[in-house]
């Protein structure tokens, strides 16, 4: 059967993606603080994706995603949209797979990220958030090149890279002989979030996921919750660079109502209330964008329980400075 | 054959620590950037150790070493002389195995430490690190209680419970098909380096090992060059307050001058690169003394070469307002 990118991935193609990805990708750990736990009342466990190779899980999906292009269109590269983790990710994937990349970037994108993509060879075409319709210039140029567009989210081989994160959370769970309350994680267009909910179904049935967002940005949450889609208010702002997508995914919201996934949000405060968390108990750099799920249970937004959850900590590229200015005691 | 303190750990020791803190400790995995070993012109590897329960390292030492205590001693508890990565793993250890621990700090410990050690259920006396003798302190606490001293780098028992971190490089270096040219570690004492050595020694024999310590308090990179015991002045001065030992261990330095292992210094300014880049590349908080290592690549201290190199990256116990300084560009 050819590979659909329109199509839900099956767990058999998360599956296989784990193997793909198997010595390519860091298998990171699940990763428990006695202090936190305490604090909170309850064994909380994050997986740390910021030590996936360029600082956040992307890096599955793009890899997956570039090895299911036939060897015949690889010459002609790929085509990414992506403010940076994305980029990263696909820049990293098209290397190792001797493939040409094109990757269309908010010129407001955090300096980490544009130098980072640049770095792994990547051609970077910055556009105006504003004012350019990045979907038309995107199509435009993979058009024009004959490439293979990548997108973020709504596309089968990344959503079954991203499921390597859920796979490899059941595996660790069943292991430890744990059985979470829930799993948490951030959501941007939710393909990370439905990667997560097919392993989860198939490995861990009868947990429930979380998605965690941005307030202003919480159309996954909304939309779960009135069981059609929801755009965000155009204004709406936030430092969580990494996952500010206008609406939900088409691929990916069905299967998350499916699933009964429900959605959270946090504040800005709350994102570094959870990034002061992740460094004090974890020792880890996490982005704002990269610990909204973190910081959602640090705000009490799961249902109370003494279960154990999991959080995915997503993402770490995040600038210096804006993370010096999160550990200021003067932002506290 | 009775557990013995002073004698040095064998490698069936250090296998057997692994087997007691299975599933215990966290198997932390060796990661790689691909932008930093272009710009090293090696590939360069981290073992990081900042995920280590309690931040560092030294809980894989505390364990084994509390575990090797015999049942009737332990309702008497431990003491422990430590600026706070040892007082920990020693605090974490003696919770999960039910004994009391008395931690001697000194009084200008970083806030994280101290309060990370009460918190995990400790009691806790500090000391004048200019005029308080602590060896006395502890002795005397010890003798007062019928308590185990359990001393951070001269104890078989911890050695062996250190050199986990060696066996699980040489695995993780068989299973990669990896060869270093050489495994470089922070050093204070020598228990870390010294049971790594002896685990180098057993599973890739012939791989160099480095100690790297901060400028004026390189007492053991000048006692292996000189074959014999050095001090570091008394008014030497860094902020890797992890590792500022006076001298290095009576059991540590034979073993390390018998194995050939060599040593290498680096200036404060030098370890703040090597923090950088552990937050820039690997999205890992690293504390001064912990950063050491891989300051130590960073500033052309190893011999040159283009074969792999492993850097253990021993500890991220930070204050946020240190660690936030070292980000500033001010600082740079």
């Amino acid at each position: 059967m050819p590979f659909d990118p329109a199509t839900p991935p099956s767990f058999a193609a998360i599956e296989a993606a784990a193997s793909r990805l198997a010595g390519l990708a860091v298998r990171t750990p699940l990763l428990e603080a006695p202090l936190l736990s305490r604090q909170l009342g309850r064994p909380v466990y994050v997986k740390p994706e910021t030590l996936q190779r360029t600082g956040s899980f992307k890096f599955r999906g793009a890899y997956n995603r570039l090895s299911l292009i036939p060897q015949a269109q690889r010459a002609a590269g790929v085509v990414a949209l992506s403010s940076g983790n994305h980029a990263q990710g696909v820049a990293l994937a098209a290397q190792m797979l001797g493939m040409p990349a094109v990757i269309i970037m908010p010129s407001d994108a955090p300096a980490t990220k544009i130098d980072g993509t640049r770095a792994l060879g990547a051609s970077v075409v910055l556009y105006d958030r504003r004012n350019d319709d990045r979907d038309a210039l995107g199509a435009g140029l993979a058009r024009e090149r004959g490439a293979t567009l990548v997108h973020p989210f709504d596309d089968a081989g990344v959503i079954a890279g991203q499921g390597t994160v859920g796979l490899e959370i059941a595996e660790d769970c069943l292991r430890l002989g744990l059985r979470p309350d829930a799993v948490v994680t951030c959501c941007g267009g939710g393909g990370l979030a439905t990667g997560i909910a097919l392993a989860l179904e198939a490995k861990l049935p009868g947990v429930a996921l979380y998605t965690a967002e941005p307030a202003g940005f919480d159309d996954m949450a909304r939309s779960l919750a009135a069981g059609h889609s929801h755009n965000n208010a155009p204004d709406a702002a936030s430092f969580c660079d990494a996952i500010l997508t206008p609406r939900p995914g088409v691929i990916t919201l069905p299967v998350l109502m499916r699933l009964g996934v429900r959605g959270v949000a946090v504040s800005d405060a709350e994102v570094a209330v959870g990034m002061r968390a992740a460094f004090t108990h974890f020792k880890l750099v996490t982005e704002p964008g990269g610990c909204v799920a973190l910081s959602a249970v640090l705000a009490n937004r799961l249902p109370a329980g003494t279960g154990p959850l999991v959080c995915v900590l997503s993402g770490g590229n995040v600038d210096p400075a804006v993370f010096a200015a999160v550990l200021s005691p003067a932002n506290q």
